[in-house]
């Protein structure tokens, strides 16, 4: 069965600061019609960052659009045609202080499919060298940092709220076991 | 630090079927202000469906936010007040026809928690019974299932870019390794 929806028509509904919204009309695979209200987004990068003994750099930070104080792993948007490995590099140090020898790629995804366009990078950073921060004018952040295993029973036990850092940390333990169980 | 944002007012930007725009105007930590673009939402549920002999039930489904066919286990939005353990139950049986002895929370979560107040509650499904499909109107998928250790491999290797499914197949196997263990 051929399952893709083709775009009749675009309408632009908003174009703010971070948020574009359009409205396009779509034919869908029965031949009918249907309207599809979506954001536009130039993606983003997120990066787990583990120190040689096993820690994960954390940050919280209050989050509006949820109304509470997130614990998250680093992240950040790309900026148009932006390269994600460069954006990581950057997002890294300037809201952790931190650069890394190792920036490897343990997958992406599209965190709200139904109505976002978002596509994250994820990476997880190893050989972690400290440096200072650099926030942007709006952005106030506590970064901490908690060892692997404790991360991933704080997401087993729900006190995660955010998908990226809870994919995160499941991925990047399943990508160190692997990593293990290959070598030997 | 109080890392908290308040709200002083709220300009309404567009409210659709699906997507209900808000610009806010927020003071900042630090005395100063900020502008927030955020898309409130009414939260939503999924279900990783598993059978008795560790399949997963998955479907494939245009996406027409990110302009492709994904794999997914399935999925819904909440009515206004609507009960989530009722939802899940609706979807399931909706979206693939089985109905489930067991429905285990394993956690919720905010997909893109810097522009979206969509909260997802992750269900386990288990003991499952074969029933008929029901669609929306406008939604085509097909249904298919694979073995949760497959799918793993497909997360691992970048084969499934939907967030929800990837973090339920991970957690679903952290959760089922962990109630092994408990029973020894």
């Amino acid at each position: 069965m051929d399952l893709e929806e083709k775009k009749i028509s675009r309408e632009e509904i908003f174009e703010g600061k971070v948020l574009h919204v359009v409205k396009d009309t779509v034919s869908l695979p029965d031949g009918g019609t249907a309207t599809r209200e979506i954001l536009l987004h130039h993606g983003a990068v997120c990066i787990i960052p583990i120190t040689d003994d096993g820690k994960v750099i954390l940050e919280r930070q209050f989050r509006y659009a949820v109304g509470d104080v997130l614990v998250e792993i680093p992240a950040g948007k790309l900026e148009p045609g932006e390269d994600p490995l460069e954006c990581a590099k950057r997002e890294l140090q300037e809201e952790t202080g931190y650069s890394a020898d190792e920036m490897i790629v343990i997958g992406d995804y599209y965190g709200s499919p139904a109505l976002l366009r978002e596509h994250i990078t994820m990476y997880l950073a190893r050989g972690l060298h400290k440096g200072k921060t650099h926030y942007d004018d709006d952005e106030f952040m506590e970064v901490f940092e908690m060892p692997l295993d404790d991360l991933i029973d704080d997401v087993m036990n729900n006190k995660i709220p955010d998908a990226k850092t809870q994919l995160c940390a499941l991925k990047a333990r399943e990508f160190l076991n692997r990593e293990k169980s290959e070598r030997r």
